[in-house]
């Protein structure tokens, strides 16, 4: 059992969490809390440390629970609760946190299903939004999630518990060059559309059925002009009242569930 | 000038920013920001603080700003940047602090437009969930909240900013009793739809033209299961992928803006 603080092992988790660039060097990234360790994929971990009470906990509940069962297949490193609580980016740590492998996906990968859904994101900057447009986006049935380089990073450890486990499921990928990436995905026939607010039509006026892509930018300035302009389509959500912008996650959800209800729904 | 944070107005400040029970018992909150003290209703301000860098950007920028019209109309009072920090809810504070008297309403005032399109909100916890769904719902044309007691407190300064200026204009009420309150909204005419994950259609199944109200449950754990059973209909946001719930904002939105797309959109 680690007990020190000063164990080198905890010392690199505690950088992990606190440094992207770390993390990228190294090509790993840290997922806390029992639903980000029962999904975890099994050949992406890499470590899995526990603390004592946690331990304690799931030894009281009895055999049989499925994080007992992982557990035995991973393996796992026991920490004393004063120690985990410095390894823990949370206030109220549940007691275990894994280490996994970053995924690295192809463009490609995003477009092979029939029709893809994508999402392309320009410097958003809150993490706990990156988060919920993740788990948002998986649950509209988004095939993939393009980020540009300036957005937050997707291993920001709040951007991963806010995923809730979307993260390991939804392929993303970072590009340097958003208009060579646009400039790939029109030529793979896909539709592009950037939300704006001067866009011309309202969102729901478009048919989203066939491959897809939705252009959302930064939380307080949108997307810049010179990305809006290299979509083919631009659109507009309305709104009411004295509302000047929506928060990029709603944004995001409104378009993603416009797309999946003509998709699943309106055939129904 | 007040250049001690010892100056009694500061200390009353701090504790409006702080406590709930400080705000509600002398009936007041406090908006920071440009934006929050420019879109103030002036009967509603009490008082102004203004940071002396602000005071000195203001002046630099020349005259004729809205924003000094509506100092000069309110009257200010002048802070030392130094006690303004302490002032202040944020990390980087703009520099001016609105002190507001509480609005009153009641349920007639949330009805009082016809085919009024409500929300319900149970024991939703995060203040900036909670600032995001006002943003939203007047953005989809909502008519009005209404909030269980156990919600946070709609004056929480995190909660005030993210509205956005929202809190300035859509009417809301805290209530004791959900089910009476529900009564009272059957009564007039309202359809009351519960969103719910064993809710039996697709919420784009219905329609919300007429008067409607969602009920959306704490971010965890939903409606509680008494409260989804005093709608008169349940409804589903359907999810792709291993997605078990959305975020309380997120869903909040889907279903104001459908009723915002049913009822605007789909004639045109």
């Amino acid at each position: 059992m680690i007990t020190s603080a000063a164990n080198q092992r905890v010392k690199q988790i505690v950088l992990w969490q606190k440094k992207s660039q770390e993390r990228h060097k190294d090509g790993v990234f840290v997922a806390e809390g029992l639903k980000m360790f029962e999904e975890a994929p099994g050949e992406q971990i890499l470590e899995v440390y526990l603390s004592e009470s946690l331990q304690e906990k799931i030894r009281l509940q009895g055999n049989g629970l499925p994080v007992e069962d992982k557990l035995k297949k991973t393996g796992f490193e026991l920490v004393s609760d004063e120690v985990f609580r410095k390894m823990s980016d949370t206030q109220t740590p549940q007691g275990i946190l894994t280490v996994l492998r970053q995924p690295r996906y192809q463009l490609s990968d995003l477009l092979r299903k029939p029709d893809p859904l994508l999402l392309v994101l320009e410097n958003i900057q809150d993490p706990g939004n990156l988060g919920t447009i993740l788990r948002t986006g998986e649950g509209a049935g988004i095939t993939g999630v393009i980020l540009s380089e300036d957005t937050v990073d997707i291993y920001n450890p709040k951007t991963v518990r806010s995923t809730m486990g979307s993260i390991y499921r939804v392929p993303f990928l970072y590009v340097a060059d958003l208009e060579a990436t646009l400039g790939q995905l029109h030529q793979a026939g896909v539709a592009t559309y950037a939300a704006h607010l001067n866009g011309k039509n309202y969102y729901g006026s478009f048919s989203f059925r066939h491959a897809t892509a939705f252009l959302v930018g930064n939380e307080a300035k949108g997307l810049r002009e010179s990305t809006a302009k290299l979509a083919r389509h631009s659109l507009r959500i309305p709104m009411e009242g004295k509302v000047e912008s929506l928060n990029a996650a709603i944004a995001s959800a409104l378009l993603m569930y416009e797309a999946h209800r003509q998709r699943h729904m309106e055939l129904s």
